[in-house]
């Protein structure tokens, strides 16, 4: 089959001819690729700065945000069969570890990681396990969820616990209008009936936010941490979800938050960097945020389901990888870029 | 009656006649003091840290940590009457905000602090509300239980909240092993089966928390983050209490913390300041530990009245108040000081 | 002032000129009515159902649904005023026991209801305390959301408490699509992402709720617990919020429930009658819920005043009761009969 | 190997030669037995009452409390080895559906039985899964834990459950203080600093649980609800773990529990019948205990490790079933009766 292989450090992409892969084990499944997601983390793979941490043996295929139908099953799987939609987890778990057990997959102690340490996506055919695969709905494309995977499953986990604390009255500050952003404030209209105040430098990604159910918009032009105040009555708010997490994000979200609160860190970059005298007298939490759960990502796809979570794509056919790669590097995608069949 | 002053900081306190406290409201409560807690803020107030923070006029009668027997009561007061044994919550809370309703006092938007902004407890007499008295059991003294009042309870939130996700093979490392992680120790000994592994720079501090109920006692002399990891199994410990703050406890206690952990923030001084890529990657979460509500007051009353919780005391009479600021400040206090009648 | 009296049980309510209720203590708050409801529970009390359980002297004036303006505040009250408008929490609890100190002040040890054991609001002025008052939104009128004090409150409480276990992908049937049910499908609706069904005998009830928000409505003619097995794939849903409680609706409704679901009563009349063999091998629960708390109430009334929760009224001026009433008794009233000065 | 088994209903059990298991998948595992529990389950089985229910075909092999040492993997087994003492947990699950999933594996939609719907343990043999075989601490002998797999999980997961809401000032009323009432007296001593107070009709029960650590002991003979009121300061206690649930035990156990209290129903053979004006009224809740989860079978063997959980056995070699059996059936066992090699 085609798959698009990471060659060396440093050096383009290569299309490649491999041989499909094929099922040894009862709990294999292999899906037919319907829609890969081109993520910034891509990007950094190809400028080496996960090789010394996934350890991975190159040349291999990228791709870590998967969706498409399954295409063949080991002889234990019975939740999926040949033909179902499908959407992939990005980890693929052991079920037998103190974590896998208690729902926290997560956190499995010996999990891999297709498209990261092992091939992932930008190919015909994935070889992942039953595990990882979630049934999603006839009316749902895989194409249009793939990217949901990962970086929409990030959104999802951390702002349905973000909501598990919030009550009718509260206020939830998202930091950041961008791809997360933008799904995270569409769980939380879904999971909450607390007031959305988004944050984004840029006026168009606030409007964006605005029009999708956010209920103030604040453009990040040096006065947001008074706007924000003012608008949750002087209080703070009681969760601040931080989807940038570097250009100086933290001190404007920790500025924004009530005695008490939640801050959720989702995004990364700079230093959590906090007097400790503050974070106790103003009984503060920080709160860390990884990608969800497999049921994490099955309850997402019924908001996408019944069409609580959209996701802007722009779809690419797997041979013009470059091009996306290429859009996405010089900042010209809106939404997020798929490779398709 | 006679009052214990601050008169100006950076002087000594002074004793001075005072007019007797009257009841003025439904609600106020009046209690004769057996015991006043002599506190290292004490000191800190007195060297003007707290001035501007508190607003207080002086002169004014410092004490926060306070119990004694009910001397009179407003006519609203129903669940104490005069003669009754108590322990004085430090906070006189509203009853009416939001925090208050839903049991988070602490959180209460118009809190007064006795010996902190209005008139406290090194003296015969103190008036408090009927929301701040919580009676003790006959078998208690006064005299014995009032350092509870604030430090003990402080160590007991912070210990209870962490022990509700701890289960039997998780694993608490308490971090110091002076008085609040002491009763810490006994907390967590009390309310769940977790292993406790206490971690201090003095041994005869940590052979003391052993001696009381902690499983390891391990001796902060540089390799204390590596013992932990290896009493823990490399993985690092569900949670850990930090009762220092300062020094660089808050790197090491990271350094013991597993993926998924819980780092509870009491004791302060020196920045939180880590990485948000690792409090993403290892999904961990800093909680912030203000000192307890009424009701974790009462619960905390429960465990001293049944022994589980005990805390040494020297005692000093009224009179002697500088003998006390002066053994404390100089180190000579094992345990707590307390002014007694 | 004029006042709405039980004068004797089984005798008709009389209208009588009473004196104005007078600020005798700090935390007194006295409102001028602008909206009582009547309730089925009103009929019960002239019936004498109540007469022994509350103990009420007679004559006494009823209605325990209120809503209106403050009129007068004692010395201690901050966070009302005169002319704010009100809605009132049916209970007047003391703030000083351990459920009132947990937020949990239903449970209050020491807690009065006016309408019932003491003076209601079938009148021009209600004496009620400032633990029981809260403020709402100015674009509501008293009279639209009197109402929502006790019937609304109770279905707010029961559908929050259910809305907090279930997730994306669970379904909630909620049986009785009445006045109560009609809220509890709205407050579904706001807090979570479940699959609502709706069960009524009514036609037009399960209609109205449909119109309304439920994603299935189910005519209770016989086959609706198939007909809720079938709509969740054989599963039966994770929770049963029961608003009716009599007629066979309990057996009903654990049919419809799934292993380890949540039942809710919350409507009575008949008995739990469930063999203790099919509650563990299933592990279900049986959920018992009384009203809200003073914070659900708050939380209530966000709701109402941003148009997420709506309830049909018919007005009848005070003078009116007897209208009102019999009204109510012969099921000529869609929604709530409401009482305006 | 030597196995017992079931013959036919209404028959003696018979010992037969069959083959030893085999492995044939991945994650299968063998145990060679070294203790198996003898419950009164097995009796019902003989009885015929489970027939149907199981729909197992016989001849089979009994026993559903299992220990022993791993005796050969599959080849995708990591966390066991060959030699490794361990426990059995009763049910062999999927690890696949939304419940396996979220950690709450007794709830798996296709779960298999050994003992009741497959060949358990009174054997020399058992065949398991990876997702059924939990490691225990040298110090544990497998013959002496094999009752803690079933019985002893489910006492450990209503008194875990019960214990998560109960603080210190609470009380926990247990009624049965047969072999699980024990285990739960033992498991809340270690998990909660509620008082508890045990229930039973044998006052040599109730000497021995409150030589456990029980804090009161009451004997049911017609006054146990009037006493445990007035242990409770008449108001009842905030949790019951009924471990009897027949024979009128659920009638007083109801009027044990205070306001807003759990009824935690373990024991079966009556049924839960209440007014649901009492279950409202009250603000009760009953909440359904079935067997423990995996991770509860960690947990347990945790505290057994430590010394906190102990159970009294009576062993006998696997040859002389039929006298254990018919012990048990007439009495003559205190603690728990073990089949060994």
């Amino acid at each position: 089959m085609k798959a698009v292989q990471v060659v060396g450090y440093g050096q383009d992409l290569k299309m490649a001819e491999v041989p499909d892969p094929v099922i040894t084990g009862p709990y294999d499944v292999i899906v037919r690729i319907g829609g890969a997601g081109v993520c910034r983390t891509d990007i950094h793979i190809l400028e080496g700065q996960w090789a010394q941490k996934s350890g991975v043996e190159l040349p291999y295929t990228i791709g870590h945000e998967n969706a498409g139908w399954v295409h063949a099953v080991g002889s234990a799987v019975t939740h999926v069969a040949e033909g179902d939609k499908v959407i992939v987890h990005p980890l693929i778990t052991c079920g037998l570890c103190r974590a896998c057990r208690a729902g926290d997959d997560v956190h499995c102690e010996s999990s891999r990681f297709p498209g990261i340490d092992t091939a992932g996506g930008y190919a015909e055919y994935l070889k992942t396990s039953a595990r990882s695969v979630v049934g999603i709905d006839d009316s749902l494309e895989p194409a249009d969820v793939a990217a949901l995977a990962d970086a929409g499953l990030t959104a999802y986990h951390a702002a349905a616990k973000a909501a598990r604390r919030l009550r009718p009255g509260d206020r939830c500050v998202v930091i950041g209008a961008g791809g997360l952003g933008h799904i995270g404030v569409q769980v939380l209209k879904a999971l909450t009936a607390a007031e959305i105040v988004v944050v984004d430098r840029n006026p168009d990604a606030v409007d964006l936010a605005v029009s999708i159910g956010a209920d103030h918009g604040v453009v990040a032009d040096g006065g947001q941490v008074d706007r924000v105040r003012e608008l949750t009555g002087g209080h703070g708010a009681e969760a601040v979800i931080d989807f940038v997490g570097e250009g100086g994000s933290t001190r404007d979200g920790v500025g924004m938050l009530r005695r008490a609160g939640d801050y959720h860190v989702v995004g990364y970059g700079e230093n959590i960097d906090v007097p400790t005298i503050d974070i106790i007298s103003a009984e503060i939490n920080f709160i860390g945020n990884l990608v969800g759960s497999y049921n994490d990502l099955c309850e997402l796809m019924v908001l996408a389901a019944r069409g609580r979570v959209r996701l802007h794509t722009v779809k690419y056919p797997l041979d013009r990888f470059q091009d996306a790669l290429d859009d996405l590097g010089s900042g010209r995608i809106r939404g997020r870029a798929i490779l398709t069949p």
